[in-house]
């Protein structure tokens, strides 16, 4: 507790009930199960399950695979659910429909879009067509049509460089390293706040996530999407950590690539299908190193050689996990007459108020916070950094707050403006405090 | 009709009640949602649906994900899950535990493999640690230990050949094609009867169905497998048409690498996740194109160089499709008891019983097997080469008889032995010949 605070006990819980009463967003909450008393603040790890699922997923389950069976693929809509999803995602995270596409994982996404761009990238730098043809490709992909990034200017330098966010979520990096490797690149860590700077004319392609899964910081993508384009390089955003709870508008600031996992921001459940974002006019040159027979121009023609289709189904591979991706469908339910910029509003009043209850509940000197106080560079979640952090976190979810521990020593708090009420809030700071006030006492 | 055949009208709809009478196999039928009079035969593209699923499914999603939430991944095993449920699939695919392991689609799991393999066949051809260390490659994983393969006695020749099953469902021949195209092979289609006598000193991999999905004719996977390692080459094998219908064996067999889906007959659900086998001494080798932070040694430790882990978690890759995946996990269960040499013998004599129905009743000249006779070169499937089979197809649906169509004359039929009845099969027929005599009079 911090002692020039002159906040009376109860006011916090006061102030709690008054917002909660005044938020626009607070009926959607009805829309989740979580009535057990559990003050979730996971859902950046976890979406909770919203209640339409569980009937939407007997009727998949019952009548469109047991009664219908093969019949659904055509019937029940099975066979178009990826690019149907997608354009369901689409509005949350700024794209006109079309560029986006459910399926497979984010890591496995993230590859398509990492060797797509380095190709891309060089047909785009070296002239449209250099790199064509150097490897008995079928299809008439691997030119650079449609590479919309600005030239470099420096046509005879071959763009080798990928560069990586340096705190990136681990398996950006492995994968981005595999996509390099397998493409002859080199990859190059570089933080985040240094990325506009370090584009340079070998770069090809830069992996940055939006929203830094450990800290929260939320990454300058229009000012890190311009830099790249003015050296001639793309970029890949990384989504998983930001979409669902701020606005991201691809479109509007030309982003090139992008990925994110559904099963955060987007409750679409556990390890449900990710999406991938292709620009349109970089889709015509999308050269894909996955190409399935999902994203052939004729899937049921069963050529032997690979014509890719146009448009989002190019970044389609194999059958699609129908039953993941339909829970994911009906999870995005929750989204009808939300907007993303109400949910900003709500997430930044949330992460507020939250570091407000902290500095009034919790010990001084406990934790810090190493989230951005800033708003512009503030994702949806709060990261407390505190001494045996896994310790505390075991005793919060005991005590029913549940949030998650990441290495070596961070609380982190995801504040999903679906569903995560100003009660949570104070509730779970007020508990961190008793617990660290406790431990303090052992 | 065979005008000379003397079977008297009746006598095979007895024939098929007196086996199915005798089948050991019969009760399995039960537990699957079948009673709607249709004549299912297309359970090798999707299985039916067993009985159990729906209520694990609503346990799965109402109290794991909804009540229990992230701590599911620990306390509901889903983080194993993966691992577990390949080591399910195991026995049926002939291979001893650790070996399998389960997600992503069957295209992806071909990348992985295909990739991998060209990777260890050069290490292992050109002598250990030959290719390690050229790419920035952060791990130990480069070098060809253990790729068990012999040794080709050219170890000057660098292996750059791919080849690939003529006849293969197309998404193993692109993707084989793209995994080419990145680790500098080329590809080389060669029809699985001549494949034995293909690989020569070049021959890094060979990709090969181990059922032919349109004319079901099943390979001789001892013999390639034999011949490619006389030649230092590896092969991978597509069990997508064979596993859960005929004994595979890979352990027996020294099989190197092995993928396949489960959702036709394993009964896994649209779309279901595929598996990978990888053969215990290859594990070490195994040098995966897609690392993603689920092959970590340490997943959790969120450490920017990537360490694999050992055995077959190293080939999983992202976060898992927890809903997809433990509706095949419930699905495995129709397997407790039954051994696959019995679901063997029951489909072959299924297949043997559709081909005597199919000479009564069906008009001479009308359709040709394009399937072997012989049982060892014969999966679980009868396909029919038939003019205008499309709309026959359509019309057999309409009447109750479900199989499937291929292009361009193609009427598929698949015997899942776990419930396909001898009554099925004899009405299969007995309906066919009804279109195709009605097409005739039309």
């Amino acid at each position: 507790m911090d002692p020039t605070d002159t906040t009376a006990p109860g006011d916090l819980a006061a102030e709690a009930a008054r917002r909660d009463a005044a938020d626009p967003l607070a009926a959607v909450r009805d829309l989740f199960a979580l009535d057990d008393g559990v003050t979730y603040l996971d859902g950046n790890s976890l979406g909770a399950l919203p209640r339409s699922v569980p009937g939407r997923m007997a009727e998949v389950i019952e009548r469109e695979w047991g009664e219908l069976r093969i019949r659904s693929w055509e019937e029940s809509g099975w066979w178009t659910a990826p690019e149907r999803i997608g354009d369901r995602i689409a509005p949350l995270i700024g794209a006109a429909p079309g560029q986006v596409v459910v399926g497979d994982s984010t890591s496995v996404n993230v590859f398509k879009a990492v060797v797509a761009a380095v190709r891309a990238a060089q047909a785009a730098g070296t002239g449209a067509g250099a790199d064509a043809g150097t490897a008995g490709h079928a299809a008439g992909a691997g030119a650079g049509a449609g590479a919309g990034a600005g030239e470099s200017g420096a046509g005879a330098v071959r763009r080798d460089e990928v560069l990586v966010d340096a705190a990136t979520f681990p398996t950006d990096g492995y994968v981005a390293e595999s996509a390099a490797r397998l493409t002859g690149c080199r990859i190059r860590a570089v933080a985040p706040g240094d990325m506009a700077a370090a584009f340079g004319p070998r770069t090809a392609v830069a992996l940055i996530n939006h929203v830094d899964y450990r800290s929260g910081r939320l990454h300058d993508l229009p000012g890190i999407t311009a830099a790249a384009h003015a050296a001639g390089a793309l970029v890949v955003w990384d989504l998983c950590h930001s979409a669902g709870a701020l606005p991201v508008e691809l479109d509007a600031h030309r982003a090139d690539f992008a990925v994110g996992c559904t099963y955060k921001y987007l409750n679409g459940g556990p390890g449900a299908p990710a999406y991938l974002y292709v620009r349109r006019d970089l889709q015509p040159g999308f050269d894909s190193p996955l190409p399935g027979w999902n994203s052939h121009a004729d899937p049921f023609g069963m050529e032997s050689a690979y014509t890719p289709a146009d448009g989002s189904v190019r970044g389609r591979v194999g059958t699609p996990d129908i039953l993941s991706m339909l829970a994911l469908e009906e999870a995005l339910t929750v989204w009808d007459g939300v907007s993303v910029e109400a949910v900003r509003e709500k997430s930044l009043a949330l992460t507020d108020f939250f570091l407000e209850c902290v500095a009034h509940h919790v010990p001084p000197g406990t934790v810090e916070s190493v989230t951005p106080a800033a708003h512009p560079e503030r994702g949806s979640q709060i990261a407390l950094r505190c001494p045996g952090a896994g310790a505390v976190m075991r005793e919060l979810t005991r005590r029913g707050v549940v949030g998650d521990f990441r290495r070596p020593d961070v609380l982190r708090f995801g504040f999903t403006p679906l569903y995560t009420s100003f009660a949570d809030v104070e509730r779970a700071a007020r508990i961190l405090g008793d617990v660290l006030a406790d431990e303090r006492r052992a």
